[in-house]
């Protein structure tokens, strides 16, 4: 028996870049949260401290800022293959990379009717996520949002579910649904329109929330998934995750006043939680690049 | 000599209100955090914990909840004046009523390319405020926005200012300006359209900010606040705090890549902090109510 | 009618300070977040965009970080007024300096049964504040702590208060009271030994908390407040804010299980605020600069 | 061809749960964040909504609530395994049942010099943490700590390192090494005294933090981790997860004053961040149900 070093990274998390792009009058902004881990023979590192094989974090958020300018950020997933192949190309002992990458969208101001060429709002809406993993058995893209929140004020019910002796909730046929949405998926391949793709696949979960009329948040999360799936086929799996954000009818029948779920009370916490991957019985599996890829360690 | 107790208030704060109209086809949503505070005679509270005249929390949060069907929920300053008056005018001790108030904007669905009739995505841009007293001396109206995050990408710069022994910032001619403003302005009355003048006032500020050949934040929030009392007589203060959010230019030319104004650190702290009031010659001067009112004890 | 400028005022906020003393081999540490603020005859700055009487944030900055080496850094109070005096006195168009300050407490790391010479965890209890302003009437100083979060199981009641047609909260004569105590004290000067009163402050008011048998928070934040005076003639006014952090008896009878006061759910919105101020008859009022100082604009 | 649902649970997430022993004049506390979820034969309410076999997630909150009662709250381990132990045994369709808990720690208040009988100070330094998975195959137990802030102001160097086109970083012998500590370590059985381990498992981590002379973090990482694996046969892995939370010495040479590593400028973003697992040869593999209570998906 011996006790040894199992998997490992290590990395710079969370550089904030912001890119300007000035050639023309009409300025353009992307604004990233960038981090970098790498893998390899760094077991030295940590038996005895030997660090002959370990690129600094400060060398790897330099080399991610510097590329901001040389390659240019266009979507985030080429500017995170960008990264994840120099560091598995060039730097002799690194096997392995896995870049992380969070968008913040900017709107641009409007002035005098018309849009403004070098002022943005910041959007505030959902984040963009990237994790690309590069290493010897190929290149692996997830893409995904998050905190993308979202609400419907009717179509939503909560029937006919298995009561034991804990069980006190009464059924609902009309609810608020709402959750803050979430979601990551994989592509087959880096072949990929990516903008459009995300652009699309965020249309296609915000219809299915808004028009199916939801007898669960799971049948709801089935729905985009599947949705997603047979408009993409470069996509092999989706995984949602939903709080289910609580919006309590308030008790104002106490004081001779009608509530048809009109005026609620939204709820911090306790929250319901969603968790479902949804993909097709021909996907690859999730090998450990993909976990890793996708953050399952 | 004797220990007396001075100022005081008690309330409920951070009641979370969403307020749904179903009454057509196409709902309508209103989603809002109530803080109330009531003032008056409740030094025997204190003393001697004598409650006969506390209102308890509890009851002004049934309140609150109550009048967003009772009263409904249209802009928040005359939510929140009905309110105030209720509190003051209804329970008898109460001598005066302070209500603030923050929303929450959503914009709605987008689904085959019209609006949902009952779908929101949250917008998370600026946080709406209102904040509302009423006791004997009158109604007072302060009316805001926070969090409203901004940025341009040239015309601002920064030169010639003072130098002392600790002095090591260089002059810059060209630099990104960022901000999160965060703006109170007071009312002369409560004859006012809220929300056309709430609009406005939003787009004036950021026109200001766009536009303006930026020599320091200071001039920018200057000519913000003229900008908006020389539109609206009946604003009679703005008071406006502004952070600095810095955006260093990374040095890459350490990698043989020139950056012109093109890659940034956006930092997190320290930051500057900019705090300015701007009103007219004549505006009545900010009373006891009015400082209350806008949060300054 | 003329638009003019108010109060202003511009600065350095949240510098983040670490100060080791390594003379002996038993090191000591501090760890502060600075913000320092400027005021004085900056009205070209906004007007016209004139920075020649406007001292770089990043100087100010740079200012606190060699007065940590130069000054050293003990009770904040004093590194505080250290710092406005510099800027009142040294820096010629500066006519007051309004310093705040927050500091984390760390606790030296127990290894084999003794206090390590050099490393500490971080305690995470309370936040110890000062805000210190310097002008040409004088010296100001507040001390406070925030975030002090402290729980009793027993010895608090709400009874016998005032009843109108939205209330509908029961009485209790047995109750948890939580809150998260935000604490502001003023002196009378500044020849105090800041230290030591410091403790005893943080000491007299978790007595207070613990031992009154509660007819109300408003009642417990007076006998702190008292408690405080009484042994302080330096301290001429406490403000106090506190949570009524709500802890509701969660209703398990329906399991056929009795709750005696054993099972709570603690909620995170919306929450009582109880503020008040105590002080003596004689003390001498809160002016601007005690309002400044305070940071109550 | 054909679409699927992959892996899915549901379940009621961070229940808030208080509870307080009163059987004694001197009152006992325990402070939870409880997140329940549950896996079995949900696909109905996945593909047509079907909740026949869905237990409620306010069911699920109100058993963890109501066992707080009935089973009591000793070690979060043991009350952990008590509700993942119910759902899979006595509600038919759960066939897995996933428990995480988070534990806050209080600190009695001490007056007039002696620990107080009901009043407790929120102690705020790191939170426990327990993941236990109950299915088919068996019991899974994972222990942990997260945000345990932990700073040595010497003993820490990093040089040797690998350099490349991007490396600009000087070495350095002598540093602040800082980290918020986040470490889960697995179980090979459940007959374990829970809470003498974690009391000695943090202690052991302490004692390596503080006495290696650390050439990396990944070094002092390593160390922590053999460490508890040699003093417990009971720990079969470690994972160690560690952000480097970086302290830059201040140029303070600018203005004259020396820099003897004595004033830092603590930095929120970037940071570096290492992440390793430590276990045995012969530790049993982190099968599908570890992988779940480490929550790895």
């Amino acid at each position: 028996m011996a006790i040894i070093l199992g998997d490992n990274q290590y990395g710079k998390a969370e550089s904030r870049i912001v890119r300007i792009y000035r050639d023309q009058p009409r300025h353009e902004i992307r604004d990233l949260n960038v981090s970098t881990a790498l893998r390899g023979p760094f077991e030295p590192a940590y038996l005895v401290g030997d660090q002959s094989n370990v690129l600094p974090t400060d060398t790897q958020k330099n080399t991610a800022y510097a590329f901001a300018k040389s390659k240019g950020i266009g979507a985030i997933e080429d500017y995170g293959l960008e990264l994840a192949r120099h560091f598995v190309n060039e730097v002799d002992p690194v096997v392995g990379a896995r870049i992380e990458i969070e968008e913040f969208a900017w709107e641009r101001a409007i002035v005098d009717g018309a849009e403004h060429d070098h002022t943005w709002m910041r959007k505030g809406q959902e984040v963009r996520t990237a994790a690309v993993t590069v290493d010897a058995t190929g290149e692996y893209v997830i893409a995904g949002l998050k905190d993308l929140t979202i609400l419907k004020s009717t179509g939503s019910e909560f029937t006919g579910f298995l009561v034991d002796e804990f069980t006190t909730l009464p059924e609902t046929r009309d609810r608020v649904m709402a959750t803050a949405l979430d979601v990551k998926w994989r592509y087959a391949g880096t072949d990929v329109a990516w903008d459009e793709v995300y652009a699309d696949v965020k249309m296609l979960m915000v219809k299915q929330f808004a028009t199916l009329q939801s007898l669960a948040l799971q049948q709801t999360l089935w729905h985009m998934g599947k949705a997603v799936l047979e408009a993409y086929p470069a996509i092999v799996e989706m995984r949602l995750r939903a709080p289910n954000k609580h919006h309590f009818d308030y008790d104002i029948a106490r004081f001779d006043l009608e509530n048809n779920h009109e005026v609620f009370w939204a709820a911090d916490r306790a929250y319901g939680l969603i968790e479902a991957t949804v993909l097709r019985d021909d996907s690859p599996p999730a090998n450990d690049a993909w976990r890793s890829a996708a953050g399952l360690a």
